[in-house]
């Protein structure tokens, strides 16, 4: 029995993955008297008083929304709200599982950008942070941007910064075994979606320097048609001499290929051309640009990509947990630029120095106290930049 | 140490009540595989391909938002939100613990009548029934009414609807320990806001021809000035000759009556003048519109009050668990007029005919198996009005 069928029986079985769990016992009239009427009256008021008391009464300050529209779930596209709330609760309970933060699916009938960005304004009051997920490219962005503006908790597009985060953990570790420094790697990132526009701008907060980005057309230039704001955007910082051509006209010479596009876009004779010690990050799903023994024969150093059956994984649950209980445990308002660093260079540097090799750059997903160290990184960055309530 | 301070520090330590748990371990990659990718693909792809296979596959059929815009919170007013959501926690505990169903706060940050139906009408794909709470009249009837025309699960404002049973549920047991018949029973409601009107409309489903619904001027008539639409409709069936007068005017004669309005509305003396046998609802928070002992020495035969330190203990807890468990575990659509009057004569009908008396006439709150039997009633008339998916 493969992954899908038994995924389908488990599902079935216990109708979905979330449930609620009461943190007290209510067993009899005392109980009753103290979580409901007339006891729960009194932290009511004291809230009423002191509006930022509900993180001290309530769930709030535990509590995260995974919110999706259902426009772009994982590889099946735009399959609908419905359909998505399979992934929506899989990703709240691995918020429980992996960080002990509480999680909740919500799954919006909607995929209008502001009925969106209004429907969770609406809900805020129950959550202390909004993890966005499986939200088109470019709604995505438009999205993030007006919920961090207009929330005072934070807002996170995980397939944007959760990817970017591990890619930027990896890419760190990756050149340290190929001798290079960040400043000086050439860098192809291929894909210009919500991932790849993410992991460029990490990137480059990162000091790299030298930046493509192609689409399926090539290098992203000043005369490509059809580019969306944040594409144009992004211009501004990459491709610093407006290059033309292919993405194998991108790569000749490069260090770091990037792919967060579609199977098989990168072939062994394009790995030939680059630099000596390659990096290659193919994470095209569920078959990556390349499969890591064609890129290793083609000369590729480091090999990572999105698979579980592959080394050097790039999986997302090494950072959303442990940022968002960070970043819940000091009452962070949002969480920003500093904090998405402090959580890359924790993961990477949670690969011990003695251990870290060509097949191994990235952690895990199931080793012990990684959501902790990257909680504390990020809450240590979350107080140097002063946005913690407490 | 008081209720009030009991209920603040135990919300204190507990950060709430409300916790999210995975119905299934996630301790390897296999299991990561399962209830994650690649594997949830599947259930999403099913779901895509059928809608209604959300419930097979989904947390969706036993989960039920718990909706406030925090706009009359117990006997605490408009305190908000935020303020809301300690009492909407506790209510989403009590589903669980009462009756198994998965409940969630979801306190919206608006009081606006079209936004709040339009949020709930966002999150529905997550939801198998709404629980509306504590919302104000005559805003809760517009935005329930709206709710059940557009939503094809179950809305249901428990301020009305579960106090309307409770209270049935008691009229019909002591009407029996009376000896009197609901037809020939004669009625006066005090308090016409939204658990006045709905207790009236079942009392009329029951087949009770004679009501009188009074407010601070008196017995609500044809005259009367700002009664609110719902107030005015009701005047078609009750009040049939258009009487005036003040609530002792109204309650000369009378066999039972109601109160949802303010303490010590009801004197000795009024009650003096009701017919033989009679009976006393008085459910005002914190204190009764008159006390049991001073009622009873009055003549009154059975006294209810809200209380749980009185007898008869008019308790909404006997009724929303089991029926959102009936209304939920049969798929139904909505919970209709059939559905509430199961669900009153199943409670009535759990308070054994042997054990009845006048200070037991309504099951207590932990009696065992009383959201079963209120649940097995429910889906019986649900089936009954065929308001099933399955």
């Amino acid at each position: 029995m493969n992954y899908g069928e038994k995924s389908l029986k488990m599902h079935e079985q216990n109708k979905g993955k979330v449930s609620i769990k009461s943190k007290v016992e209510v067993t009899n009239k005392e109980d009753l008297s103290i979580a409901y009427t007339p006891g729960v009256a009194e932290p009511c008021l004291q809230i009423n008083k002191r509006k930022d008391d509900v993180y001290k009464y309530t769930c709030k300050g535990n509590m995260v929304a995974v919110v999706s529209d259902g426009s772009a779930v994982l590889g099946l596209g735009n399959i609908g709200p419905e359909a998505a709330l399979p992934v929506m609760e899989g990703k709240a309970i691995l918020f429980k599982e992996f960080a002990g933060v509480d999680a909740f699916p919500i799954c919006l009938a909607t995929q209008d950008v502001n009925e969106i960005i209004n429907s969770v304004k609406m809900i805020e009051p129950v959550f202390g942070g909004i993890n966005l997920e499986d939200i088109s490219a470019p709604r995505c962005f438009e999205i993030e941007e007006k919920l961090k503006e207009e929330l005072d908790i934070p807002v996170f597009h995980d397939d944007q910064h959760g990817t970017a985060i591990i890619v930027s953990a990896g890419i760190i570790n990756a050149a340290k075994l190929a001798e290079k420094k960040l400043e000086d790697l050439e860098i192809v990132i291929n894909g210009p979606g919500s991932a790849g526009i993410a992991i460029c701008k990490m990137l480059l907060s990162l000091n790299v320097k030298n930046i493509l980005l192609c689409d399926r057309k090539g290098i992203l230039n000043l005369k490509s048609e059809n580019l969306n704001k944040v594409q144009k955007e992004m211009l501004k910082y990459t491709n610093k001499n407006n290059e033309s051509g292919t993405l194998a006209d991108a790569l000749k010479g490069k260090d770091v290929f990037i792919g967060v596009s579609k199977p098989k876009m990168l072939t062994g004779e394009m790995v030939k051309t680059m630099a000596d010690k390659s990096i290659i990050f193919a994470m095209a799903n569920p078959d990556p640009e390349i499969l890591p023994e064609e890129a290793r024969e083609a000369g590729a150093f480091i090999v990572g990509t999105g698979r579980s059956d592959f080394p050097n994984q790039v999986n997302n649950v090494l950072a959303f947990p442990g940022i968002f209980k960070g970043a819940l445990e000091c009452g962070a308002r949002q969480i920003n630029e500093e904090m998405k660093l402090a959580a890359a260079y924790a993961i990477a540097n949670f690969v011990d120095n003695a251990k870290l090799n060509r097949e191994y750059i990235l952690p895990l997903a199931f080793e012990e106290g990684i959501s902790k160290a990257v909680a504390e990184a990020v809450k240590k960055a979350a107080k140097d930049t002063n946005v913690c309530r407490w």
